[in-house]
């Protein structure tokens, strides 16, 4: 077992593995690598070796549950999902900036729950989430991010706060999005919101 | 053109083309199908003739769009999504369910925005979305729906009004489900839900 000396990690979860170079680069990068045990399957059959693996313990295979029995850490919370409790996991081991892969792809479902997910995990520790199709940043007040003219860019709100852009070509001027009640897709992204 | 005397549609919509049987059964026996634009061109390709396309008309071939020309309602409007113009044009031509397939599995924050906007749409229509993994039904007060024991059921909340439900293994009491704050999934579905 590998000893973890740094600050961030990469979780696997249990979603569509990862096929986009973007979520690939951040798991051929990452110094510390957490599998949802879901997840853990695909990624050590695709020639992976996790640094944990965590989670109810119910989708791992035998041969891998013994394989990796040192590193396999399992819970059992039927209020939180395994993504969850890979964060927790992370945070306990002093990990303060997690890159989420594979939350997204299969069961709509749970694609909800994960995104959803980060407006609980941003209170703890530095997340972010690749998929795919573009990088999930959830953000708690103002935020500057770097951007390039022609970047899409979509802004969801969980709470009904209103909400001011700088640099976006259809602008939002102390606009509340409530979740179900609108969705405001903002592009092309111009220069950084905030 | 077909002249459309159902009350029912089924809606095609820009994500991910259905896989499954269940999205793709609603295709099959629909009386009036409308493609969003952007995914007219693949269910033409696949041998499939819509009623009507609906969109911005940015995203339909040359071809398609002087084969269909007679079909083609392009919405210019900036606020709403295709999804949107689409649920719009069936409500002007009378109809009463749509059923919304194509909705997710591409980019997640149009997942994200098709999703959420169940809950516009069904103050209007009545609306379900059939997707790969599984069957949205936006539901505004109580509703009793038929289920099986096994059966996986998730309950997603926009608003942090209070539910309660009955029928399930681990049931709500009067348990508000904040979006972003909470995601529960109750599994099996035992009997039935309201």
């Amino acid at each position: 077992m590998k000893t973890n000396s740094s600050t961030s990690a990469v979780i696997i979860a249990n979603g569509r593995f990862p096929r986009h170079p973007l979520p690939l680069s951040y798991i051929d990068n990452a110094t510390f690598i957490v599998c949802c045990d879901g997840a853990a399957n695909e990624f050590i059959a695709l020639g992976g070796t996790p640094d944990a693996i965590v989670g109810d313990g119910d989708s791992i295979s035998e041969e891998n549950r013994k394989r990796f029995a040192n590193i396999l850490h399992i819970v059992h919370d039927q209020e939180i999902n395994d993504l969850t409790k890979s964060v927790n996991y992370c945070i306990e081991q002093g990990i303060t900036d997690i890159v989420i892969v594979g939350g997204t792809g299969k069961r709509e479902d749970h694609t909800l729950g994960n995104i959803s997910l980060l407006a609980e995990y941003i209170r703890k520790v530095n997340v972010i989430m690749a998929t795919n199709w573009g990088l999930f940043t959830p953000i708690q007040s103002n935020r500057v991010f770097q951007s390039f003219k022609g970047e899409a860019v979509s802004l969801f709100s969980f709470d009904p706060e209103p909400i001011t852009t700088y640099g976006l070509q259809y602008p939002l001027d102390n606009r509340v999005l409530t979740t179900g009640r609108a969705y405001k897709e903002k592009r092309p992204f111009r220069n950084q919101a905030c």
